[in-house]
């Protein structure tokens, strides 16, 4: 190898941007700027409490690296995202979706590549990130994302980064407390939280118990097998208690919303997750609830669609590490 | 004068940390590093819109530079809070207290004084702030602080600075619409807000409504002036009625806590106003219910009495002027 050649090798002109999911990892090899050079989806080995899947991502990417003619001495840094909390940006005590339990991501990824600038986040807050940096929204400077999938999913951004807050529980707001008298418990063992009504999984549940409870006649009474999309699109229908249970839902997520402009006062709050594919159907209800509620001063906080998809987790990941690096001093 | 004297006259070594009442404006000397030198205490003119305030002060606070043998052009900066929403840290639109209509505070200083570097904050955030660099709490990255008094005030303090949010609506804890179902309308004309259940005003409210709708006996039923000290201190001798609506200001506060733990994650609340004179009884109770509701992962989150009583406003409105004038890029 010649010495031009040496030394272009042994730049750092590679980031990646990684996005663990429960059945997919992304992997996307980012330039310096962040721009997405290549991406790999490799599937997420959950089998023997997911001892496999660093090694499997670190193969992966280094393929990437390879197609650049290049190897992981020449990546800046990496940024990871992971389905369940995070302490410290590199710690995670459980991840349920992936089999893990205490396991410092940072170190075992910096042990299987020798990259020492690693950071990893929570994948609703890094989606959030991802949302507000590649949504066109960089001009504001505080917007909060809420994810509404199977569970939901929050992230709080200020000022170009994700609020952890001081335990790691900023932005958590499928364990908001909205209904701080509800009796039944949530998974996390307090009560009341959003998630319990206002997730897929939430609403479904409601929806059954609406159908016991109540006794009530719906167009899906015979449906064993009833999602959140048929129940809204039976609400949609005019079908009265799903109509009841999404309207719940929907005031639930606003009355949230408005709760959070009291604390951080955002001028946007993004929707996003599976839900969010109901398109102006909720998002429509949301605003409506939401602009009733809100202080007057914030009437006019926007309330938009998530564009970016399944792609915002690699996006955030890598603009993680890119504040990192930027400002090792400051939150990442 | 001499050279030496001229240009020890032409250093800015002074800054101002004025706090704006109803009843009396305090007006502190600080030097740059933010130790305070000198206190004055003025009445606020209130009369003809309160026209007179802002001439009151700069005559008060030049006294003070006079005593240091100096004039306005030693003055480095000064921040000054208000009782009121601030719009881009130099506007007030309506200031209730004070008599104020659209005006512009900092330009008017600016006219009074000749200083260039003014930033004005509410008074709530001003004290959060002060209370968080005075009262010890320096070392804490996020911080809430909670004032219950005649109304209630808020202020989120990040990394040392007020979050103000993208309408000046962060913190503004008042109007937290913790019972949105509530059909009673808040002073603001939306419902179910913080102050009208937990702020002094709420508590008494909130009280003679349940006496006149129970027709309960209590030991204040007699009383025609009841204040919130009342029903506090008849609720500790066990009084029910009293007990009920001081339990319920309790539970709204540690809710409101609660909620605002899943949104930014605070290491610290703050507890201060007049009735937090009420001390240990109150706290206590606000703790055990906080720590009820919140995320389990923030359960270490502490819950304190403010400290600085009448003194945070000075501070917090002095440091506001040195934060921005460490970064002038920064939100003050």
């Amino acid at each position: 190898m010649n010495s031009s050649k040496q030394s272009e090798k042994n730049m750092k002109n590679f980031l990646f941007g990684i996005d663990i999911g429960g059945t997919t990892v992304k992997i996307g090899l980012f330039d310096l700027d962040g721009r997405l050079l290549e991406k790999r989806e490799i599937p997420t080995r959950t089998e023997a409490l997911g001892k496999y899947i660093m090694s499997d991502i670190a193969e992966s990417a280094e393929k990437l690296l390879s197609s650049k003619n290049t190897d992981w001495s020449s990546a800046a840094g990496i940024g990871i995202d992971v389905p369940g909390p995070v302490i410290g940006n590199h710690y995670v005590t459980r991840c349920v979706n992936l089999g893990w339990k205490d396991i410092d991501v940072s170190k075992e990824m910096r042990v299987l590549t020798g990259v020492e600038d690693i950071v990893v986040v929570n994948d609703a807050k890094s989606a959030a990130l991802g949302e507000w940096w590649m949504g066109g929204h960089e001009d504001c400077r505080c917007a909060v994302m809420i994810t509404l999938g199977t569970g939901i999913g929050g992230g709080v951004i200020l000022d170009g980064r994700i609020i952890n807050g001081a335990f790691g529980g900023a932005g958590e707001l499928s364990h908001f407390p909205i209904v701080p008298d509800e009796t039944e418990p949530c998974a996390c063992g307090k009560y009341g939280h959003l998630q319990q009504y206002a997730s897929a999984e939430g609403i479904v549940h409601q929806f059954k118990k609406k159908l016991r409870s109540e006794k009530k006649l719906s167009v899906l009474s015979d449906n064993d097998h009833i999602t959140a999309k048929d129940i809204i699109d039976a609400a949609r229908s005019g079908d009265e208690p799903a109509k009841k249970i999404v309207d719940d839902a929907v005031k639930k997520i606003a009355q949230t919303m408005a709760m959070i402009t009291s604390v951080i006062d955002p001028e946007l709050f993004l929707i996003g997750g599976g839900m969010a594919e109901a398109g102006d159907f909720l998002l429509n209800a949301i605003r409506e609830e939401f602009h009733r509620l809100v202080l007057f001063v914030s009437e006019n906080a926007r309330v938009e669609l998530a564009v970016m998809g399944n792609e915002a987790g690699i996006y955030g990941a890598v603009k993680s590490i890119m504040n990192c690096l930027k400002d090792k001093n400051t939150q990442c």
